[in-house]
Formats: C-alpha cells, sequence, structure tokens
C-alpha cells in the first residue's frame, strides 16, 4: 500500500541478487566435488528405500513400529565415505547386540529383587554402566575407532533394560528392533559400496599426493620469485608489495596443508575399515601415509619460513652477496621441487618412484655443495655481515628442505 | 590339567601385569582432567533421572512407550562441555519441531493423492528433503553449527511423515514425543549447567593462555641450550645428541601449538552458545581468541625452525662468530620469552596486559638494533661465510619471532 513501486522494484532486485548468490554458491559446491551430489542422491534413495518397510503391507506385519529404527539408522548411519559407513554400521551393530544381551541379563537379574527392588537395581545398573562406558569414551583409542558404538552401547542398554521393566515380550521386541536396524544398516553399506562408492583410502592417497604437489609447485616457482630484480640496477627493485603477493598467491597452496593433521588422521582411520577396492587391499599400509604426510608437513613448516623472506625486510640486502648465491640456491629450489613433483606423482600411479628423483635430490646435493664452496671461497666486499644475514637464512633453509625432501622419497619407497 | 604351577603363575602374573597396566592409564587419564570422572557421573545421574518416566507409574501412563526418546536424547545430547549440550539440545529441538510441522503437512497434503497415491508422494517428498538437507551440510557454515539439527530434521521429517502412514493419532504420538524429548533435553542442559559445569569459553582461554606460555617456556629456555660451549675450546662441544634431546625436550612442549588450530575452532563455535558464566558475558569476542591462536600458532612455526638449530648441524661452526652474537641473541630470546609470559598471565587473568611486557618487547628490539649494529661494523676473521650460516639464521628468525611476539601483543590489547 504505502511502497512505492520503485521500492518494490528495489526490494525484488535485492531478493534476486540473494537467491543468485546462493546458487551460486550451491553450484560451486556442487562443481567442487560432485560426490557430494551423489552422495545426497544416495541418502535419499536410501531413506526411501527403507521407508517401503512401512508401506508395504506385508512388511509392517511383520515388523510394526520398530520399522522406525530402519530409517533411524539410515539417517545416523549413512556417511560420505564408505569407511565411515562400515565403521558406524559396524559400531552400531556390534554395540547394539552386546548391549542389548547385558541389558535382557540386567533385567532378568534385577527382577529377583521383587516388585520394590527392581526398579532399583536397573537404576543402579543404568547408572555405573553409563558412567564407566561415557569414561571409556575418553581413552584416545576408543575415541578414535569406537566412539559410536560405545555411545550405541549406553543407549541400547538403558533402553532394553528399562523398558523391559514394562513390556512383557522383551526378547520379540529386540529381535524385531535389531532385525530393522540390521535392515537399516545393511541398506547403507550396500548403497554405499555399490552406487558410486566414495572411498576414504583413496581420499587419502590423493590428498598426500596432492599436498606433496602444492610443495613441489612452491618450490619451482621459488627461485623466480625471490631472485628477482632488475640486472641494471645495484639495489633490489622492491616491487609493490601487494602485486608481489597477488603473483605468489598462486603458489600459496602450500598453507593447506600446515593444517592437513587432523584430515589425515581420520581418513587414515576410516580407510581401515574399508575392504578392498581397485589398487588398495585391506590392511594395506595407511599409517605409513600418515607418516609421508608428516613428513611432508615438516617440509611445509620449513617453507612456511623460507616464505617470509620473499617479501624483502626492512634489512638492506647485499646485492652483490645475492647474486653469488643466486644459481646454487635456483638449482637446489628447482631440483627439489621437481623430485618432489616425480614423488608424488608416483604415488598417484602407486609405482615405485623411478630412479629420476633421487637423480634430481642428488643434482640438488650438488648444487648445496656448490653453494657451499662458494660461501667458503668467498669474501665479503663491503663486510656488511648485516646485509646477507637474509639471504643467508634463505640458504640455511633450503638446505634444510633438500633433507626433507630426501626423507620424504625414503618413505616413498 | 598338562598345566604346570609355574605356567599358572606366570599366566597370573602377565594377567595382573595387565591389568595394573590398565587401571594405571584409567587413573592417569582421571588425573589428567579430573572434570572427566565428573562428566561420567553426571551422564549416569541424567540417565537414571529419566529412567523415572518408567519407573513411575504416573509418568509413564501420560508417556507410555514414547518415554525411551527421553533416554535417547540424554544419550545424544549430554556433551562434555555446557556448550556442546546447549547446541546439540537446540539443533535437536528446532529440527524436530520444525521437521515435525513440515512433516505433518506433507502427511495431510500426500492424504489427497488417496489410497494408491500416498505412499508414491510421501516417498518423492522424503527422498527430495533427505537429498537437499544432506547436501546443505557441506556447506561450511551449516556443518560447523547446525550439522546436527539438519540430522535431526531430516531423521523426524521422514519418521513423522512414514510413520503418519500407518498411526492415526499423529498429533498425540508428535506431542508425546516432543514432550519427552524436552523432558530428555532440558534435563541434560540443568545438570550440564548446575553441577560442576566445564565451560567450552573457559577451556579455550585456558588453552590460548597456557599454548601462549609454552612458547614463552622455550624462548626463555633457548639462550642457554644454543650457546652452550666449553670457553677453552676453539671449537663448540657437540654433545651426545640423546642427551642434549633430553635436556630439550621439557622445551618441547611448543609443539603441540602446531596442530592446535582444529581444536581451538571447535571450542570457539561451542563457547558461542554457551550464556554469561564467570567473567564471559555472552557474546564474548571468542573470534579474538582464535586471531590470537592464529597469531600464536604462527610464531609456534618459527621456533619449529629455530629448534632445528639447536642440534648442531654438519656444518662447521664459526666460534668468533658465534660469541659475538651470543650476548645479543640471549637477550632477543629471553626478553621476548618474558614479554610472551607477561601476556600469557593478563590473558589469564583477563586484566590489561602491564605496560611490561611492551617493555620488553622494547627490550628485545634494543637488542636487535644491538645485533644489527655488531654485524654492520664487525668483519669476518677468517672470512668463512659457510660457517657462519647457521648463526645468521639463528639471528633472523630471532628478529621474526620478536615481530610475532609484537603482534600478539597488539591482539591481546
Amino acid at each position: 500500500m504505502g511502497i512505492s513501486d520503485e521500492q518494490k522494484v528495489g526490494f525484488m532486485g535485492s531478493c534476486k541478487r540473494k537467491l543468485i548468490s546462493v546458487v551460486g554458491r550451491i553450484k560451486k559446491l556442487g562443481r567442487d566435488d560432485p560426490r557430494r551430489i551423489i552422495h545426497s542422491l544416495k541418502v535419499g534413495l536410501a531413506l526411501t528405500f527403507v521407508s517401503l518397510l512401512y508401506y508395504w503391507r506385508p512388511l509392517y506385519d511383520g515388523f510394526g513400529i520398530a520399522s522406525i529404527w530402519a530409517v533411524l539408522t539410515v539417517v545416523v548411519v549413512f556417511e560420505f565415505t564408505v569407511g565411515a559407513t562400515l565403521s558406524k554400521g559396524l559400531n552400531r551393530g556390534l554395540g547394539t547386540l552386546l548391549a542389548g544381551a547385558l541389558g535382557v541379563g540386567a533385567q532378568h537379574f534385577a527382577s529377583l529383587f521383587g516388585q520394590t527392588g527392581e526398579p532399583i537395581v536397573l537404576g543402579i545398573f543404568v547408572f555405573l554402566l553409563a558412567a564407566a562406558s561415557t569414561f571409556s569414551r575418553f581413552f584416545p583409542r576408543i575415541k578414535a575407532r569406537y566412539d559410536y558404538g560405545v555411545l550405541i552401547f549406553i543407549l541400547t542398554f538403558s533402553l532394553v533394560s528399562v523398558s523391559g521393566y514394562r513390556v512383557e515380550k522383551i526378547l520379540e521386541l529386540a529381535h524385531q528392533r535389531l532385525s530393522t536396524i540390521l535392515i537399516g544398516g545393511a541398506t547403507c553399506v550396500f548403497i554405499s559400496l555399490f552406487i558410486c562408492p566414495v572411498w576414504a583410502g583413496e581420499t587419502l592417497h590423493n590428498t598426500i599426493a596432492s599436498n606433496i604437489e602444492k610443495l613441489a609447485n612452491y618450490l619451482e616457482g621459488f627461485g623466480g620469485e625471490y631472485f628477482q630484480y632488475e640486472d641494471n640496477e645495484e639495489s633490489i627493485i622492491v616491487e609493490d608489495h601487494s602485486k608481489l603477493h597477488n603473483k605468489l598467491s598462486s603458489l600459496q597452496a602450500y598453507k593447506s596443508v600446515l593444517t592437513s593433521q587432523s584430515s589425515e588422521e581420520s581418513l587414515a582411520n576410516l580407510a581401515s575399515w574399508e575392504p578392498k577396492h581397485g589398487k588398495f587391499s585391506f590392511g594395506h599400509p595407511w599409517k605409513q601415509y600418515l607418516k609421508i604426510g608428516s613428513l611432508t608437513r615438516q617440509c611445509a613448516y620449513q617453507i612456511e619460513s623460507l616464505n617470509g623472506y620473499v617479501i624483502p625486510a626492512d634489512i638492506q640486502v647485499a646485492i652483490q652477496f645475492r647474486r653469488r648465491i643466486e644459481e646454487s640456491c635456483k638449482a637446489i629450489s628447482t631440483e627439489s621441487g621437481k623430485a618432489l613433483r616425480i614423488l608424488a606423482s608416483s604415488i598417484k600411479a602407486m609405482t615405485n618412484p623411478s630412479s629420476s628423483s633421487k637423480t634430481h635430490i642428488e643434482n640438488a646435493k650438488a648444487a648445496i655443495d656448490d653453494l657451499k664452496h662458494t660461501l667458503k671461497s668467498g669474501y665479503l666486499e663491503s663486510s656488511d655481515l648485516l646485509g646477507i644475514i637474509p639471504d643467508a637464512t634463505v640458504c640455511c633453509i633450503l638446505i634444510d628442505i633438500v633433507k626433507s625432501v630426501e626423507k620424504i622419497s625414503e618413505a616413498t619407497d
């Protein structure tokens, strides 16, 4: 009423813009990893499938109201990767079985104490078991692999022992519930295994390889960025900082490696639940990936310090010295980058790293020797120690990086 | 029978040893953080309390079989910190309400399609909503705060719309279920809020302060470890590596800071759900803690590279040069350590950092100037550039560390 047409158009426009931005974000999320869309459809499929238990009369007559447990199981068990789904499914199954048996036992034992004693004894049981199981979840090893199972254990034990107090046909109830949980779990496992499976192991494998590649990218680009000055100038051309930053941002992918530990560990844990698939057998040495991952991270820390010297410090740089070390430093960084790239692609292809990666490491080492020789025989034109400090640091870090690269190479053998 | 007494004793002994080691580990887990024991007891208490719904006749008559939802809610909602419990409880409540309403609506709409059409329409609804909700869980922002709520949304929508097909009194069912979930959720929130509460915010606060303290410990100890040589020798006494490592291990606590990002982020997320407690109001600037945390981590990366030079490299060290820089370097590292210690304790006490932390930073800067002066005026006795490289690197990293410390100090203001 009081709203003018202009305001209306403005409001519609802003709504439209918002909608477009949301749609754009959704599209991006799907494009970044199309497996997400497929996963969503798979969950929908699994849920619709277990709903059949309700819609189809003969099935419903068999399971009755317990069918909701199939729906519940699908919702909580279906995870993105096969490993996570298997781990949750097995945890749920084992936890339910164990706790169900214990619960029936506890209920039976408590019934010996008569009408008034029974709820008290049951209450004590529930209290003790819940407290003890909750505490066990703080153990790192249980937390990592069986957290969900313990949760289900507490849940089922409480449900069975407590509801056994009211429900007469407890065994029939347990049987119904267990079979519907099995149906739900089996549906999840089947769909996640056979329809476009997402393997945690494969994801870990690719993550490790692409992390190494990110470091390789940085090292191959480093020399060109660091030793950048016009030849006819005595001092280094300090480029516009923001411009330099833009140029470097394509190299900054390595930063994600710094914080990759927790995701690698959880992937390795999930991968250990997965059966043989593709090139990976059950019992594939996933721990080795963690070792390579942690060595890669170590190398990323070194690159992080190296990266601090690409933007010139406020210390005046001694140009002669930098020119002297340029060739060796460039060689060290490029050769170690090449070695890493070969290692990454040999990990990806699961072949033994060809000897060429070792050749590159040897080249890098030879360049280190050159560098050391230059430094030993050299003298300082201006005795300006301060000016050479950043360059000296870069040399030192590069030498350390070659050591790290060698360690990664040994670990991938 | 065939087992000799000796074997028996051996078996009993190994059992006993195992038992003792398990008991020892349990004790250690409890001693490291007594809040774990209290938490376990609280979970037991909450579960026993909601079991009353079953044992007490009048209550059971009111809720009937729906009482299991109270037990279920307690098991899945009760978390270690108040923030996590509140977040899960609210997520559960909101998800259930929203999905319940939608589910009843969908059920009503589907019933318009007659006996045969109804299950088909319901199936399509379940499929679409489950797929869309599952996809929304991939959005990082939804993942961080509402992951559990979306899960419950899918769960409840499927349950209500599907079971509505069979259950006539769907509104009564929904009402019963909602009230028992409310009882379960309220029990959790009440117990976790009022019995020895564990606040995520406080934990974050203490973690950040103790992380800074760990760096301070390292920096204060660094000088003594690095500049260690007998005065009457020309070359540095390279101590037994393992011995040196032992000495340093007390300083290695900083390494845990390198990988603290994910736990800090999840604590900050949980803390934002918590009401006012102690010195922390609702809406406390938790993001600021993340900023300080990330600056601290940056500094830890630098210390990680510094740490690489404490164990002497295979490069022969130029002893005169090291003596020359010793005083300034020790001063830089000790003063920045002291500044960090004061910052840590002022964060702990939530006071404005006293000016003394700034004084220490100024002292460190003065020491940097001294160092620069030494380096500028200095000349190399032996023109052995190679030998000074590790020391030059240490100088450079120390200078960077002072910059990081200053940034941390600015962020804590």
